[in-house]
C-alpha cells in the first residue's frame, strides 16, 4: 500500500507551517504502507496542480493532506469538503477568491473515503486529542482536499484521499492568550497513529464510534 | 413575500431551547414580508414532514430555520447542509442514527440559497455577534436544513431556504465558567436583522464581504 | 442603606464601555437601599480621588465598582485587590505604569467585605451566568478596588467595599469570533441582583457555597 | 545555588499530573545551580510540611513550586498567593475546606520574589506560550505557594519562592473539544528555561516587560 502525505507551506505571514513540518519528519514506512511526501504551495491555482502530478508519478492509493487550523486544540480528520472558494486572506500567489465555485461541473461536496473515526480513535489511543471535524473551512485546505475528491471522482476511481488539520505548533503562539497549541513531535505520533488506523481499516469502512458534534 | 421561520423544541434534557422561544417572539411583519412561525421537534424522523406540511399549507418564498449551537458567541447563519445524520446524544424520540445518510438518492451537500454574508452583515449593523458558518453539524439542525433543500431540489423548485445557530440563553449556562451565551431579545433582534437582509437582497444574490474562516 | 456603585468610562480606544452604561442604568432604590451612581476616569491618578470624594459627600454604607472584563463570559465579583500597577495599555490620561505598588505602606492585598458568593448565587438566580473570581488583574479596575480598600483600612473604617466584572457588550464583539458578551439589560439585572444580596446579607457574612475555581 | 522544585502527585480522580512527572525529567543542573526535586502530595494539611522539612534538610536558596492548571494555554509563572482556602473539589486526604483563611497571622497575600516576567520571557525565547498569571486560584496550589511565602516570612528571610503553573497534557484531554495541552517535553523545556531566568537575574530584580492582563 502506498500513501501520498502533502503538507502546506508557511501562508499568511507565518514563517513555518506545521503541516509540512510534520510530513516531513514522518517515517517512510508505516503499519507497512510506504509513505510518500509533498510539499504543496498554499495557492489556489497551484496545489492540485502538485498532487495531480504526484498521483500520476507515484500511483499513491491514499492520499492524506495535511494542513493547519490554528485556533483548533485537536488534530482533526475531515469528513467533507465543499466546493466553494471564499478567502479570509490572500494566498501566497497574492490571490484571494470571494464566494468562488472551485469546480463549476462538481459535485457541491465531497465526502471523504477515509475512516475518519477510526483516525481519531487511534489518534486518541497514543494519547493525543483528536475528533472529526464537519468543516475544512473555505480557504486552500478546503480547496485542495476537494480538488483531490474531484480529481477521484473524474479521473482516478480507485483512490481514497482525505484531509487532516492539526493545531498551531507552540513557537507560533507564544505571546497569545489562551490560544492551543500541540507540539511538532505529537503532531507526527498523531499523524503516524491516523495512518495506522487508515492502513488496518482498509477496505472495511470506518468504525461507529460517537463523536462530540454540534447541534 | 412570506417567510416561514422555524424553531426547534428543547432537547437533551433540556428545558428550554432558544430557537422556538426567539421564533415565538418575532413580529408578524418584517421589512414587508409576512413571517409564519412553526415549532418543530428535534426528532431526525418528523422535523422535516412538519415543516413539509407547512410549507404545502402556507406555501411561503423562503424557509428560514433556527437551532441552538451551544458554545457558539455569535449568530451564525450556515452556508451548508450535508447529507449525514452522526448523533452525538439521542433526539427527543430516542433516534441515534450513527453515520447515516439523509438521502441515499440526494446530493452529499446543498447550498443555501440565502444570502448569509448579508444576513451576517445586517446582525452586525444592529450591534449583535455574527459570522458565516460552515458546518451545521450532523445532529437534527443539519438534518432539517438538508431535508428542506432536498424537498427544494425535488419537490419545491422556487423556494429559497436556511438554517442559522443561535447561542445559548443566559439562563442556559449560568453556573458554566466561560460558556459564551445571548439574550432571547438580542436573538429576536438578530434574526428580525436577518430577515430583513434576506428581503432586502431578494433576487440579487449575496453582498461579497470578506468573513473569518478556517485555513 | 445607601450604596455607592460607581462605572469606568470607557477606554482602551473603545467608544462605549458597559460598567458606566449599566450603573446609570440602575434603579435608585434596590431591596430599600438608596443607589448612588458615579461615573469614575479610567485613570490610574484620578479615578480613587473621584470616589473618595463621593464617600465624602455622600456617607454610602457600601462601595461597589464595576468595571469591564473583556473576554469573561459572566459577571464577576472579585474576592480581592492586589497591591500592583501594571498596564498592558495606558490609561486615559496616557500613563501606563509598569510594576509599580499602589501603596507603599499599603498590604499586599486587601480582601472585599461584600458576599461574593451570595451575590454570584443571586445572580445565577435570576438567570444570568455568574462566578466568583480571585483576580481583577492589574489594570485601572484592580487598582481602583485597591485604593478603595486602602481608604477603608485608613480612613473609613466601617465601609465595606468591592468589585464586579462584566462582559463586553454585544455590539463590542460584532465581529469577532468566539468572543462572549452579555447584554446591558442582562447587566442591569444582575447589578441589581448582586445589590439585593449585598443588602440581604448584610452583617451576616458570605454564604458557603462551592465555586469553581483554579487547581 | 541550589533551587528546590516541588511537583504535586495526581488529584482529582486522575492518574497522572503533568507537574510531578516534568518536575521528576529535569536536570540535576541548570544554568549552574544545583536542582533539588520534590514530590508533593495534593492535600492541604501536608504539602507546606513536605516542602518545609525538605527546605530544612536542603537549605535550597530558592523554591519553585509547580501545579496543573487545566484549561490554561500556557506555562504560568505566578505573581502572589492569597490567605484563602477555598476547594471546588476535595483534596487527597478527603479535606475540602470552604472559605478559609490559610494562616489568621499570615498577610492578606505575599507577592512572589522570583522575576515572573523574566521567567515568561525566557519561556517565550525557546518557542513556548508563557504568560504572567495574576491568580494561583484557591485550591492546593495557592495553599501550597503561600504557605511557602508565610514560612519565607517568618523563618527563611533569604528564601527566594514562587510558583507556576503548567497545562494539562495531551493524554488527559484526548477527548475533549477545544481544551487546550502542552506535552511533557515542552514543559521540562519551558521549566528549564524559567529556572535559567530565575538565576540569571538572582539579585537584579525582574525585568520591565508589558505583559497582557484583565482590565
Amino acid at each position: 500500500m502506498k500513501i501520498l502525505v502533502t503538507g502546506f507551506d508557511p501562508f499568511g505571514g507565518a514563517t513555518t507551517n506545521p503541516a509540512i513540518e510534520a510530513v516531513r519528519r514522518l517515517p517512510d514506512e508505516i503499519a507497512g504502507a510506504t509513505i510518500i511526501k509533498l510539499e504543496v504551495p498554499t495557492v489556489f491555482d497551484r496545489c492540485a496542480d502538485v498532487v495531480r502530478q504526484a498521483i500520476l508519478t507515484d500511483q499513491p492509493d491514499v492520499v492524506l493532506s495535511i494542513g493547519q487550523a490554528g485556533g483548533r486544540a485537536a488534530l482533526t480528520p475531515e469528513r467533507i469538503a465543499i466546493n466553494l472558494n471564499d478567502g479570509r486572506i490572500p494566498d501566497n500567489a497574492g490571490q484571494q477568491p470571494i464566494d468562488q465555485s472551485i469546480q463549476e461541473a462538481g459535485a457541491a461536496a465531497y465526502f471523504t473515503q477515509l475512516p475518519v473515526k477510526a483516525m481519531a480513535r487511534a489518534i486518541r489511543a497514543v494519547g493525543l486529542p483528536s475528533q472529526v471535524s464537519t468543516t475544512a473551512g473555505t480557504y486552500v485546505c478546503n480547496h485542495l482536499m476537494y480538488q483531490v475528491q474531484y480529481l477521484r471522482a473524474t479521473a482516478f476511481p480507485t483512490l481514497r484521499a482525505g484531509f487532516m488539520h492539526i493545531p498551531f505548533l507552540p513557537s507560533q503562539v507564544t505571546a497569545q492568550s489562551n490560544q492551543p497549541s500541540l507540539s511538532l513531535a505529537d503532531d507526527v505520533r498523531g499523524i503516524t497513529a491516523a495512518i495506522g488506523a487508515i492502513v488496518a481499516r482498509d477496505g472495511r469502512g470506518d468504525v461507529p464510534t460517537i463523536e462530540d458534534s454540534l447541534n
